[in-house]
Formats: C-alpha cells, sequence, structure tokens
C-alpha cells in the first residue's frame, strides 16, 4: 500500500532536476479523519462523442473530455459506492445551464443540449446527497459549500472529477486554503491534455493535496466501513 | 504588437493535438481598462543564492527561484515604472514570518533570516503603495485585496512575481472568479521548474487570464501614460 | 432634497445621548456614481395573510410581514421603475426552496406553498435581470454576487426589501466590507418589528450605509436617467 | 441554569407583541462541543477616558464605550480563564493602526495614541494565542480565520467583546452563515449605545446565536475542564 511519493502518472514527464527541487514537500499521505467525497463536474458533457481520443470528440463536442472521461468512468463508480459503504458523505458539482453570462474559464462555448450539466447516470447522487450549482471553476467560489462542510464537520476532502488543470484544481487549492486536508484520486481525475493532467497533478500532490491510487483509497475507505460497523 | 495567441514559452512543451484541442480558447487579449499591477511574493527568499540554476541553491535554499528570479528582475523593474508613469497602482503581496502555523502549501520550511519576506530592494514598494500580507497561494484567500479593488474602482490587473505554479496561478483564478481582466506578464513571471511554469502559463492563457509578453504590456503602459499626461 | 442627517423614522425611540454619540458619523450622503439595485427577498413570503399587522398574519404565515411589507409595495414599484429608465441594473435575491437543510436564520419553518420563494408578481424581474440564490441571510454570502457586480463595474448599490435585521442588514454590512457605497432606501425596506426596523436602520445608517427617503432616491435617479437619455 | 429563552437584558425595550411574532425561533440554548472564544476588539480604544457614562467619555474619545467597557472587564477575565482551563482556545481581534484607508465602518477617526489597538493588558492574549488583524467589522472578512478554525477543527464559537452593534454582531452573522453554533456571552459584550446593545443581542439570540450569561458559559466550561482532565 505505501508506493513511492513520486510513483505517479507524471514520472514520464517531469525532469529529474525538478523532482529533486521538489524533495521538500516530502511527507507522509493519508486521508483526512472525517473526509467527504467532492465529485467535480461529472456532467454529461464530459463524456459527449463517446470512448475515443479526446481530439476526435473534440470536433462536435467542445470540452468533452472523451476516453479519458470514460476510463475513469468504473474507477469513479467503485469509489462512490465504497464511500457510500462507509457513510462517508458525496457531495456533487455542476452548474446550471444559463448563469447570466458568468463562465468558470474563457473558453467559447456552443449551447449544447439541455441535459449538459446533468450528472452522468452511472454516476448520479443518491437520495439527499448534495449538489453545489457553481459559476466558476472552484466548488467554494460563489457557493455556500464551506457552510455544508463545516456543519457536517467535516475536515478532509477525497476529490475526483474534472478537470484535472480547470475545476479539480481550482477546487483543491481552495480546500487547501480554507484548511482541509486534500486527497485527489489518481485514476478518477481527468482532463483533455494528458500533459496538463499530469503537470496538474504534480503540482498539486506537492503543494495542496495527497495525490492517490484509487485502490489506496479504497482500501482505507473499506477499513473505515468495517470500522463504522463494529462502532 | 499581435504575437500569435499561442506565441509564447510553451511552445516546445505543449503537443500538437492539445493546441488544436485548446482551439475553442482563441480570442483577442488586451489589458484592461482600469488595471492594477500585482506583484506575488517579490520577496528575498526567491532570490537567495544568487542568479544561478535553481538546483544549485536549492540545496541551500529551499523555495529560491535562483536564476528565473534574477532573469525577471530587470523586466519586472521596467514594468514598475512604466505602471507607475501610467498612474496604474501597483499592490504588492508578501506574508509574515510567523502566522501561527498556517502555511500557503506543503511545503517543509526551515526558518531562515528574518528578512526573508521583505520586498526585494530593488522592486521595493513605494510611498503609500499597498502591501497585502497573506497565508495562503492566493493574493485573494484571507485578505482584504478584493475591498480595495472594488474601492480603487479597479477593473483589472498586470500580475507578475512568483512563483507561477503557486501563488501567481492560485492568485490569477481567484481573480478571474472575482470578474476581473487578468494579463499575467510572461518574462516578469517565474518558477523553479521550467516544466511547471511552461504548463501553468498555459493553462492561465487559456482559462483565466491572457499571457502578454512584457513589450506589449510596456508599450500599453507608456501609451496611457501618454494619453493621461493629456486628459 | 437635503433632510437632516437624523430626520428618519428611528427619531422616537433613539435617545438624545445617543444621537450625541453618533455625531462622529455625520458625514454628506449620497447615491453612488454607478449603482445596481439589490431587491432583497421580495418574495411571496413576505406577503402572506394581506395587509394586517403583523401579529395578525404571523399566526397562520410565520415569517411575513404584514402590513410593513404591503406599505412598501407601492414605493418599491416606483424605485424599480426609476431604477429601469434610467438604466440602472436591478439584481434580486430569493432562495431555493430546499437547501439540504441549510438555513439562512435559526427561525423554525414550516413547509409552505412551493412558491412561497417567488418574486411577488408586482415586483417581478424584468427579462434579463439577474436573480441570486442564496442560503443564508447575506446576498454575498455562497453566492456568485460579487463576481456579477465587478464585471458590470457597479461601485454603489441602492438596498431595498427585507428583512431589515435579517437579509438587509447582513446583506448591506457585507457589501460595505466588500468596499460598496450602499443607500437604504428607508420606505422600501420593512421587517415584522418596528422597534428592530428602527434601530437596525439607524445601525446601517451610521456605520454602514446611507439611509435614504425614497423621494430623494427617485429624483437622483430621474436626473440619472435624463443625463442618461442626453448623453 | 435553565432560564428563560427571553430572560434577558433586552426585556425593558423588546414590546410584548414582538416578543410574539419572534416565538418561532425558541429552541433550546447551548454551548456547542468543540468551541472556541472570540475576543472582539477588547483594544485599548474601547476603555479610553476610564470608568464613566459613554457621553462623557466620547468627548474627547470618540469609540471609546466608558462603563460599558469597564464593566465588562472582570467577567471578561473569568470568561477567558475558564477556557483556558478547559483547553478552549481564545482568539482575538484588533486592527492594525494603519490599513491603507479601509475602515471597518464610516465613523470619522482622529489619530490618538499608538498603542490604541493593542489588546488591553488586563485582557492580553497568552503566549500562542492566534490574534487575528482585520479591517472591517467582520473577523471574518478579509481575514484568514475561516481557516484557522477549521483547521482546530473548532465547530462553534463562544463570542465576547465590543461593540455589540458592530463587530460581535456582523461576526456573529457570519460565523452563522460559515455553520458555526455561536454562543454570546451576554455580560462581556458592549456597546456605546444601551438601546443599540440591547436590540442588537435581542437579533443576534432569535437570528443567530445563543445569547447567554456568563454564569452559564463559565459553569458550562467549568464542567468541561473537568471532563478533560478525567479523560
Amino acid at each position: 500500500m505505501s508506493r513511492d511519493f513520486e510513483d505517479h502518472c507524471w514520472q514520464d514527464v517531469i525532469d529529474p532536476d525538478t523532482i529533486q527541487i521538489y524533495q521538500a514537500y516530502q511527507r507522509k499521505i493519508y486521508v483526512g479523519d472525517n473526509p467527504a467525497v467532492l465529485a467535480i463536474d461529472l456532467y454529461n458533457k464530459a463524456y459527449l462523442g463517446g470512448n475515443r481520443p479526446v481530439k476526435e470528440v473534440d470536433r462536435e463536442f467542445s470540452g468533452s473530455c472523451g476516453e479519458n472521461a470514460w476510463n475513469a468512468l468504473a474507477p469513479t463508480q467503485r469509489l462512490l459506492a465504497a464511500a457510500r459503504r462507509a457513510g462517508v458523505p458525496v457531495i456533487y458539482t455542476t452548474r446550471h445551464l444559463d448563469t447570466g453570462g458568468v463562465q468558470s474559464t474563457n473558453r467559447n462555448l456552443k449551447r449544447m443540449g439541455d441535459d449538459i450539466y446533468d450528472i452522468k447516470a452511472e454516476l448520479k447522487p443518491g437520495a439527499g446527497e448534495l449538489v453545489i450549482y457553481k459559476e466558476r471553476a472552484s466548488a467554494f467560489f460563489g457557493t455556500p459549500l464551506i457552510a455544508h462542510l463545516q456543519m457536517m464537520k467535516v475536515d478532509s476532502l477525497i476529490i475526483c472529477g474534472e478537470s484535472t488543470s480547470g475545476c479539480v484544481r481550482a477546487s483543491t487549492v481552495d480546500a487547501y486554503s480554507y484548511g482541509f486536508h486534500n486527497v485527489v484520486v489518481e485514476e478518477c481525475t481527468y482532463d483533455r491534455s494528458m500533459l496538463c493532467h499530469k503537470v496538474n497533478l504534480f503540482d498539486l500532490h506537492h503543494k495542496y493535496a495527497d495525490v492517490m491510487h484509487v485502490e489506496e483509497v479504497l482500501a482505507h475507505l473499506d477499513g473505515l466501513a468495517a470500522l463504522r460497523k463494529v462502532a
């Protein structure tokens, strides 16, 4: 279970000098005491065009993450199921179709179907699970998320979703600023560009979060489920 | 003055597929109507060990940006001087030495000299210029910056300083969220790792800011100075 | 147009010693340069039970402001019409019926009709006008209001609605903190308790806002409309 | 220990109709599970001119709370001591002398001595206790307080200090918005105007906090100290 601090998808793009410079960030990584899962922007738009390379689906569906989204689907289903078994709350973000001209980034958006910001059916929220509607990249900006987390006495987050270089990064940086211990689940996080995905995960892992593999997080959640059943 | 949208330092690291996928972000770039310069973390710590490669200075001075900081010194001096001539306010950020255990990132910090968070003498604030003390990466988080900008009727920022992948990125994302038009000045922004620097500038340029070359920004400020002198 | 600084509804409840102590707050009051109207919680719930004393309507409709709401209806219609003629944007707040257990205050709420948080028909938003959905008392907390105001280059607010001691006060204090110049329109603001209404207006007037009479604000907006027509 | 919900200093100013209308707010009041004391603006300026009526000290020292401040001194000392015995963290707020023109309210301030924003010696912070420097009324606005509270896993506040109608109210409303359970200690909270003090405590008690008597809070803290000693 204890893989090396740098044993992650960025190994083929980060040079040895950078790894050496970043040694000051090495530390024990862990899931926090009372976590919630923050599932970012798992909406239909990310999956449009199907399980194909991003540059193919992008021609018709700008903003789709193509095969990167689809590859993360099964591990994310496992993550959400394990969290629910362990009594760990799952919180979703998405956005409203019309937000009066305020956009989360500078991308030029074409109007697509009315259900593009619905959470994908295979990952859909359970009854009573919180859905945060946001207008900006961060799940915290302009939303009541911090109040809900405080009232739930959550002290740490397990973060998944998309995009690594957009909403996942912005939300994780804010979560760190607010004082949460953050885990980002590598296999349940995705982006359009693999280089951006890898470098952003690298940045997050060293500065603001513990990037962990889904198997490590699942093992932790299963342990928590067993513990909470006993208690 | 109108260089290509992708004519920036990231050209040697971003692959053609990614450039194609990111075409949806193409737009005219510009400096906003009533800007302020936001000079992020231009403190002594970034320059420790002198004008040498980061991996050399890092052994003694973790957190120093070495030659990357020193290379940005002259262009940043020109930027600050041009802003002042144009009547554009300059706002600095730095941090207090002791912040009760709250850190801006996960880096393990050793105690260094008492002046490490003083702004570097060559770049020091003029009389009456605002200095924001922050504890987190973003210049907005846990600071009154937004109130000062609102009261100054500033609608846009010209951002420089360090590090690209840390405080510059976090501050720029927040500035975009708050509704500011942002310019990040490429030659006046720096980091320890060149790959992180380039990919973060690429991310910022497409999603949250207009990354511009210092010559373009200087030309704009000189034009503004002439205009304001006349008016 | 220039009525005395203390010529307001609180004169019959604030004692002379307090007036004397508060002299340090005296200043010229005015509407800001580029204002927006912030119309707070003008939803059906405040009018339930009709134009009768609060203690009568309260038995059936907890939260209704009764005759205080109805008395403000005509002046508020005039205020909104004048703002629209002057090209001053009107921004509304209300709330969603179900907010996952987060409440704006400690009041015990019974479930009422599904339209209780719809804006009252006589005051309803025009096409394209912004409606902010909030969960807490302040229009700023957990909402993207600050981003919208920044993007609209609004530098000041004209505030009306309810309740004076709840959402109006909390929103006005936040607006002051964010750096806006605030006008609260006396005749277009209301509460359940007259004493709370008066003391809260007194507090707001001295510390965070210019409480103005509706006739003063209408005259200003009519002047602005004439000016903007000419320009 | 269980005094009536309305057995507080406001009984002589709030009319029976208002009490009836506010019955919907009645609930059990309590100190939260893991509280911190938030001691607001207990700085020298509030005590200037000595233990005399506000209208007398105000002539020379605008902003002094006179005898109201001095009357709260002994109970506040007891509160702080009890909190420390119980291991409950004490957090202070104050402000810097010079904040670049941003003020917490509209009051016209004259420059006084350089120590006016030092915490009063009798109430001074212990070694390592957190002091938050703010520019606005609320202890949360433009400060990193929320991050410190989150990292300390604090879920509730015990609030004291001044002024009831200014910084205490603004901080308590924000604390409620962020999701904290709040106690305001009646005898340790003060203002210049008694009417404003009473009506603001009334507002806070019903909407955002449990106003409790100092004896009740001391009893709770002593119980907590005993419990934590045993455990």
